[in-house]
């Protein structure tokens, strides 16, 4: 089953010749959710080859401009391709506002319905749930309600193996019980333990997502263990206290965080454009934590 | 004196992967006009090694989303660079109705005035002179009130042959007189031409601007003669029905305004993303106008 993630805008507040603003698609399984939206959004979806037409759930961290802008022209644009399916927006409630307004200025474009889904960023709530997936926010310290988001792989049920169907001469009943996890009696009364009856299922996968944020410790409980966290490290550690003035995190802030909550993988993203040399904020995020790998345009990580 | 154009984006309403949407920088001796602004400009002015701090003026032809989402984050940006400068907007009374209720939500960004300048569309009007270059609307036909730009260079005044001011001893008030075009009569009654105290003089050079619109002639004595014309041709001549339904342009139809107005060269440009192969653009344009080049992004052509 496919779980990954693509980077399309790693920079920060202004985009630069190589890096554009904040948005990533997460593919679950074939499904595409969008995180975030800054300018040049739907540009960076055709550069990167993905099927624009696809995504159905856009999440909203929070609403500074650079990641939200491109909203507005990719609604536009989902109209002008014929779109007719639900879009699910799952933001602060200030964007339907905002986008109704918009739309009041620019009503030629808009012909397909919008689902808006509403959180508070003040505590961690579940926003998504199909049965494969589940979508939780994640609280987040900026200047402006935030949140991140956890993507949560559901426990998938077992499968059972064939040839003990036919051994034990199992039942429906038996067999959907066996799926949940159930040993299995004999009718004789001996007890064949689940792991014997069952094949192992790959684990379930999960993905954290926090941008923008201060650097803070009262989400680990909510990361700890997760496969893959993409953080944001705006700033080097030299600029600690402009990090810190802005509502922001360093890499070593960052890799510390990764480090503390046993994450396995790091992905660092949205530096600040005022840096020309990416080397230092590899450098710094390894002394702290090795598996960190520094966010580009275009790059897709498996989960 | 510096006078070119470079094209940003010349798709339209969708972009491609090659082709972002409408947005023009007009160059006049090292000063900085945007025409139109389409979502990613701010990141294609960046990839063509544009300075935008140093635009001033912004021209808006019409308010639909591919010529304006840009606008959000390009006035985010020049607010971020630090921006203390007034920036000058042109368009529709709208614009500046539709920018407020933005800012209101967005009111992080904006440190540095606006001034807006409303235009009507329906007559031409002047609404630039800074005694260099004098900018006049072109009353387009599009779905909405819609203009186009004329960018004239005014009169350049006469340099005199130095050698002519010995030669005649002539004084201040005959200096003036003479770079305004008089002829100098001599204390003993001989009139010298103008022509032979003054040196020639490049001649002042034109640029019409024409997107969106339908097909119309009651521009073209407006637009006679211009160095280049920019003209849109959103459809190959095999979709001139569809042209006239959405008041866009065909091939043909820009080349036969550009023969009948007698411009110099023609670029076409906002090309429909339906269309694979833009050769035909060119072909089609050439059967009537030979003159003619095809917008391309990044595209610098000298007026």
């Amino acid at each position: 089953m496919s779980f990954s993630l693509t980077i399309l805008g790693s920079s920060s507040a202004l985009p630069t010749s190589k890096r554009f603003l904040t948005a990533h698609l997460v593919n679950h399984d074939e499904r595409f959710f969008l995180i975030d939206c800054g300018e040049g959004t739907q540009m960076q979806l055709k550069r990167f080859n993905k099927k624009i037409a696809r995504i159905n759930h856009i999440f909203i961290s929070h609403l500074h401009g650079d990641h939200v802008f491109g909203l507005f022209g990719l609604l536009s644009t989902f109209s002008m391709m014929g779109r007719k399916s639900t879009l699910h927006i799952y933001s602060n409630p200030k964007l339907e506002e905002i986008l109704n307004s918009h739309f009041s200025y620019f009503n030629e474009t808009i012909q397909y319905p919008i689902d808006f889904h509403h959180f508070s960023s003040k505590l961690s709530e579940p926003i998504y749930n199909d049965g494969k997936l589940e979508i939780i926010t994640i609280p987040l310290k900026h200047r402006i309600p935030c949140a991140g988001f956890l993507f949560k792989e559901l426990p998938k049920p077992l499968n059972i193996r064939k040839e003990k169907i036919d051994f034990y001469d199992l039942g429906i009943k038996d067999i959907i019980s066996i799926k949940n996890g159930a040993d299995f009696v004999t009718p004789e009364g001996k007890t064949i333990e689940n792991n014997k009856l069952t094949e192992q299922h790959t684990p379930s996968k999960s993905f954290a997502f926090c941008t923008d944020t201060k650097a803070i410790n009262s989400n680990i409980q909510l990361i700890k263990n997760v496969d893959l966290l993409y953080h944001e490290a705006t700033f080097l550690d030299s600029d600690t206290k402009l990090a810190k003035a802005t509502y922001h995190t360093t890499t070593k802030q960052a890799a510390q965080l990764a480090k503390d909550a046993e994450v396995k993988q790091l992905v660092i993203g949205h530096f600040s454009a005022r840096y020309k040399n990416y080397s230092l904020f590899q450098s710094e995020a390894n002394s702290i934590f090795q598996n960190t790998i520094l966010a580009e345009d275009g790059l897709e990580i498996n989960i």
